[in-house]
């Protein structure tokens, strides 16, 4: 697998000039947007240069040896290349072109036929019908019409999170969250229909993967079932998983996207939760949630104490904290004491009230006690930014929440949009809804005890039902 | 109640120019940024003019009649000022001071003296504990500590959703939510600790109101349920309401902000669908889902055509669709050879896939077949903003919607932000989430049932039971 992130020399075919040309967004993209440093051909009708990529009519044609051919031509042209990748002894390719399995029998019959030549010479094939393959430790990206923007904002910096997404829409989408978040991705991967490389063989990968420390999947279907979950079962890092087919109609429309058959959900559900794989209830959690695990310690019981400065959002916390499983903090007189000398703070149960304090000693004293506290497992904090300070302090609470090994997950009572633009600017770890802010505990949560399951303490089904999954 | 509305003099109680007085930013409020022009006093110890408001030292000094009393003093000298209103003959008071039932019991005890004064003496009161009222029709506005912006945005533009909440904290993100909507708010009320006016007069006075088409409804308690919910049972506009304390841990969390009694939840959840009241599920619900009544026709089937150009959107929105409730429309063979001709489409049954078209005559073409078809009762437009001319496709749907009669909750696969930020850029209904345009078409198909119901056809509960309410 490692050839598909580290190629050294790669070949576009079907790269060229032509309006619109899907493989030169590809050259553009490797050779102008990006560092990467690896050579990069194009393979063309006639032999042209493309975006300073030396052109070839034909794969055999390229001097030295490739690492890598990603082919984005019409359908029919694609085993032909695919023959001239094996005679030149290329033993990874990316098939970003569609028109296989998804079209129905004529495309499946062509995708096997690829197959079959794959199989005889020994070459892993990701797609077709896929995006293709972004490394940004590296800079490596083989997605077609990436824009320039797009490249600069995503692909350029390196975060920890890696994806296995199943169609390119969705890999469009994530890009674009990004760019306002305080999380980025490590390695992507679109797989599309999935005539040889799967989810599982992914998964193993990323399990090994140093820059990887949370998983973000999108299916549309499971190739092989079995695999994929005793792959899961090794893997010890955070899984994400957004299945689509959760219903029969969802089912029949996935299958004309990418080709795949429906699986019964309730048996999916049933072998995530054996495998510790997490199942998020909307794309936006699949790259809004990672950030508890990669910005914060793991939540490691289910007692969580609420501050906020709103009465209302005080009462709607302590509903979705319970509604969710996870507990509201039963504070003892002791630790309310300590609370009620930090300053002009309203209301010293769970959840706190801190009035209008604008003093950052009240707000840090505040983080101290509760998150020593024994008490208290995580917070969740609904601070309203009414006052430039406010911000100020949550910086100062990330650092208390690594100190004393402890998650908050923080929500300013805002709507989205000014949310998401203190959190661009200001680089901390807001999470966009207060819904959301629970959700996040909630795997925090639930990956604990994955954890706890996997390295050492057996736990039965019947306990597995009392954990927080809503 | 409709002085407190329309009042055509003011006096504000506690205004002074001392730092961070609140009463001083009501006055500025009406006399500097908004055009209302009704004539408004301040009262403060130094009878001291406040941003052009005449000042007085007593209520008594102010030469003429006064329709509303703003009394934003401390609680202890409250009662004090309430008698000289009555001495004036004052029959409308808002108060705005905290420290009332909300602290225990001494503030009860003083909130109870002020009833015995108002009672006496036939005066309605506002609160204590409430931000205010704001009617965008005359501006009049007496919120505390309402910013310049905020009034510029969000009081100078007159909607049609009016509110009633019983938190300052909840309007404050209403206006920041409105900000970048396409709706904009007629009145709002906060109607704090209640002891007086509550959530059952205002409904009765917004129901009867002309600028009042969609009733958005936050509440911690319940004063009177079955006069609110007998007062709902005539109302014939959608209410969506928000209700804390759906928990034990939520209500009694509640309890300290606003000094209500818990109610039992799943007393209320029946009681609502007798009365024919939208309960929704978030906060961000209360802002988002009005524009699906007030932009677009109601929803009078379950039958929905999803058109996307995202294979995975597709299969997405079917899945939450038919998990909603809602079914997803069969097209007809003719349906579909119709679709056919439009031109480049990937996929004519339903989920319909656009493909890459730029053509606004397939876009229009696609739009009059499905909403003429008597096999679709309603949309879920999925289509990506990729090129400029699908936002100009979004319009024409917008009215094509009107002239079918039929709605459609428009979600482009973005991230919240660029939603958002299109949405403000260019005036149409886009909704944040595919999660949100689903629940908004939920919402109008149980209102249009609701109607049916209080309108002509007498409905079961157990038919009620069958509705989508998810």
């Amino acid at each position: 697998m490692d050839m598909f992130f580290y190629p050294s020399s790669v070949v576009v075919i079907g790269a060229s000039n032509s309006p619109f040309n899907l493989g030169a967004t590809i050259c553009r993209a490797l050779n102008e947007y990006s560092t990467y440093n690896g050579v990069v051909y194009a393979v063309n009708r006639k032999a042209e240069d493309v975006a300073g990529c030396s052109g070839f009519v034909s794969v055999e044609d390229i001097p030295g040896s490739i690492d890598l051919a990603v082919i984005i031509t019409p359908a029919g042209v694609v085993s032909g290349f695919v023959r001239q990748c094996a005679d030149k002894g290329i033993k990874h390719i990316v098939i970003e072109s569609a028109g296989f399995s998804e079209e129905g029998p004529k495309g499946l019959a062509m995708q096997q036929e690829i197959d079959g030549i794959a199989n005889a010479h020994g070459i892993r094939v990701m797609g077709p019908n896929c995006l293709g393959v972004l490394n940004t430790k590296n800079r490596f990206c083989c997605f077609y019409g990436i824009q320039e923007e797009n490249f600069k904002t995503f692909a350029h910096e390196t975060g920890s999170i890696s994806y296995i997404i199943q169609s390119g829409g969705i890999v469009v989408m994530i890009m674009e969250a990004f760019k306002t978040d305080v999380v980025k991705a490590n390695k992507v991967v679109s797989i599309g229909n999935k005539s040889d490389i799967d989810e599982a063989d992914v998964l193993e990968y990323f399990n090994k993967d140093k820059g990887t420390e949370v998983i973000g999947i999108y299916l549309e279907n499971i190739k092989e079932g079995r695999r994929f979950i005793d792959a899961a079962k090794k893997v010890t890092k955070p899984m994400l998983v957004y299945k689509v087919g959760k219903t029969k109609e969802g089912s029949k429309a996935a299958a004309s996207h990418t080709a795949g058959l429906a699986n019964n959900d309730l048996v999916f559900d049933n072998a995530c939760k054996q495998a510790g794989i997490i199942r998020v209830n909307s794309i936006s959690e699949l790259y809004g949630l990672p950030k508890i695990f990669t910005c914060m310690p793991p939540l490691k019981g289910k007692r969580i104490a609420v501050f906020t400065n709103s009465g209302a959002f005080g009462g709607i916390s302590a509903d979705l904290l319970v509604q969710s499983g996870l507990e509201m903090a039963r504070l003892s007189p002791e630790t309310q004491q300590r609370l009620e000398k930090t300053g002009q703070i309203f209301n010293v149960s769970n959840p706190v009230d801190l009035g209008p304090t604008i003093s950052m000693q009240t707000f840090t004293d505040i983080f101290d006690i509760l998150l020593s506290s024994d008490e208290v497992d995580g917070l969740l904090p609904v601070p309203s930014l009414w006052h430039p300070m406010v911000i100020e302090a949550i910086g100062e609470l990330v650092k208390k929440c690594m100190k004393y090994k402890k998650p908050a997950a923080i929500y300013t009572p805002n709507a989205a949009f000014k949310t998401i633009s203190y959190r661009a600017e200001h680089k901390v770890p807001l999470f966009e809804s207060l819904e959301e802010a629970v959700r996040a505990l909630c795997v925090s949560y639930r990956h604990h005890l994955y954890m706890e399951r996997k390295t050492h303490m057996p736990v039965s089904d019947g306990d597995m039902k009392q954990y927080p999954d809503k």
